[in-house]
């Protein structure tokens, strides 16, 4: 039999010690139930208080894991004040986390199912501190649900779930505006234009992108079309229009950052 | 039936290939004798040779654990001189660590048990080097215990442990005299003034908390209570005195860094 | 029975989200087919691009693994182009890799045994991005691997794999001349210079290390043989000399890096 999954997305850092303390309770909970659950980091590098960020990453990476997988995410700058928490099952997917936007992009692509707020503290640890609610409340009700607890014991039905609102590029005329979503950890800038923005404005070797001052011609297929060092355009892995140095960072050449305007002109 | 987990806790760096070494070797040893163990990372941003941050760390998270996990700590600026390596029971839970103080702060809230010097080499990789001790003789020693040694094969009794001396919190008249302990991947400040410490001061919303030449008002709850970017004081999820910017880094701010007296007074 | 292993080693940057998928499609593939594995981060701290570093860092440690792992390497300047993938059996392990010398490290000290192209598309996941092969092609095939996939069926043998170039130190009259081959975590410069080049030198005590127009007498068994702060050259857990800052970095005191001249003259 397969072991259940859990993955973990904060924005704690690499390396917090926080982070751990979830693992512990998790672990520790789930084996006084016998079971031997499995966590995988996702990543803890969500910049702090980021839930753009965190609801990017996330809509990207767990539709990629297996059917039944639960995502525990912590973007929480509300902990401790009324935001609810929350349980989601969004396409093949589960989900706890603040009902913040932080899963919301996910049901653009994705049917959300059952949804519950985690109001019952009989799943909680005992006296949970008003600061860390992602070892006090999320973790246990993790291991209660790799533990076979049904979620409608969890609390009422969520309505309403909190939508994020994400910048859609924009048509004007023969040009695409959009902005930098994210920077990568290789300071590539990664835009709202998508691949099927593209598709009309005809051959790609002749699109002028511009970004930061800055203007390149054609879009890539593929990093090492271009020699090292130069300022590049291509569609990433999620199809998304992606601003790149090849072998460098286009972040800090560019000085660029999340929210930069970026626009297509047709060629 | 549970796989026997072990955890690392070490000062190597984040994404330090000096870690995976000690894996491979936990993972060779334990499964020529079919052991399916589960390795955890805690941590390996501990700062260099930084024992007190070490220690510090282990206290809070390893009781968080499934009792009898084995925690692995290095954080060893003695490596390669007299001082011994050791194994642990304290509370529910196992540690094999540098005997310099690194786990000597669990024993203040949890009992001490047995305790051994690692001494007999057949239970270390042949020809250990003088400067990874974690990889040639604590992992390979971790392999044999959750294969079922018996820890006391390993050497003597280990009498005499190293004690840290961590700075204790002083009253002094209407004021609490304490200091930053260390400082979080937020840039949080972790003072040694605790919970219980305040409940004598009076109404914690009247407390004057200083540090680094700047004054607080009031002791809260949590993050949420104060808009972003204000300078505020909370007591954190571990039961100490927190110094924190709202969504920013307290550390950068107030140019304050582990050591850093804190006071606080009655209002 | 023991989960079969498969370790990830990348240039990605520590925390990058975009492992978290490959982790997700080799999790959802082998489950699919009932195989529970386990993943290894070795690291995603390699420089990006940096082929040298990743082949050092896959051949100091990769043989430390169980018979059998599976080690899925991305250092991959030329995804998207013409390089080959491949998948190589060396020594006791099986590579999944760009032919770009990363695995070639491995090959002086361990025998190259089977060897394959990665070309039959029907292992991959369909239509693969050209930007990201670790996800769409590595760590599919990994999944089939783990599944009991005879590897001779990913494609035609791969013959004349690519070889690094790795500079070797070399005598010159009383002297050695080497340099810096990569930096660690802590800012010790790893040099290529080995214990063995040290053994024709005569009394380790008496040799003179140069590096960065900075000398230091004797070559040291470990860190603590020197005070704190202290410029110090030893031999590393790997045989390699090394020159570090006691508690503290030497590629920040020297202002030196990867590729830095040193020389080792007799006493």
């Amino acid at each position: 039999m397969m072991r259940p999954l859990v993955t973990l997305t904060t924005d704690f850092g690499m390396g917090s010690p926080y982070l751990a303390q979830m693992k512990g309770v998790l672990l520790s909970l789930a084996r006084e139930r016998s079971v031997d659950v499995e966590i995988i980091d996702i990543t803890h590098a969500i910049g702090p208080q980021n839930v753009r960020q965190g609801a990017v990453v996330l809509a990207d990476i767990a539709p990629r894991f297996p059917a039944g997988t639960i995502h525990v995410a912590v973007v929480d700058p509300g902990v401790g004040t009324r935001r609810r928490l929350i349980y989601a099952e969004i396409g093949t997917q589960k989900f706890l986390a603040p009902d913040n936007g932080l899963v919301s992009l996910l049901t653009r692509t994705n049917s959300l199912g059952s949804a519950f707020v985690l109001s019952d503290p009989q799943y909680w640890l005992p006296e949970p501190s008003r600061t860390f609610h992602g070892r006090d409340i999320l973790a246990p009700v993790a291991a209660h649900l790799v533990s076979g607890l049904d979620p409608s014991r969890l609390g009422p039905p969520a309505n309403d779930l909190v939508e994020l609102e994400l910048p859609q590029s924009i048509r004007e005329g023969a040009a695409i505006h959009g902005e930098v979503l994210y920077v990568d950890s290789f300071g590539n800038l990664i835009t709202n234009i998508t691949h099927g923005d593209l598709t009309w404005c005809g051959d790609r070797a002749q699109l002028m992108v511009e970004c930061a001052g800055r203007q390149i011609r054609g879009v890539l297929g593929t990093y090492g079309e271009s020699p090292p060092g130069s300022l590049l355009a291509l569609i990433d892995s999620q199809g998304r229009l992606e601003i790149a140095i090849a072998c460098g960072s286009a972040a800090r050449e560019l000085g660029a950052a999340e929210r930069e305007p970026v626009v297509v002109r047709g060629g």
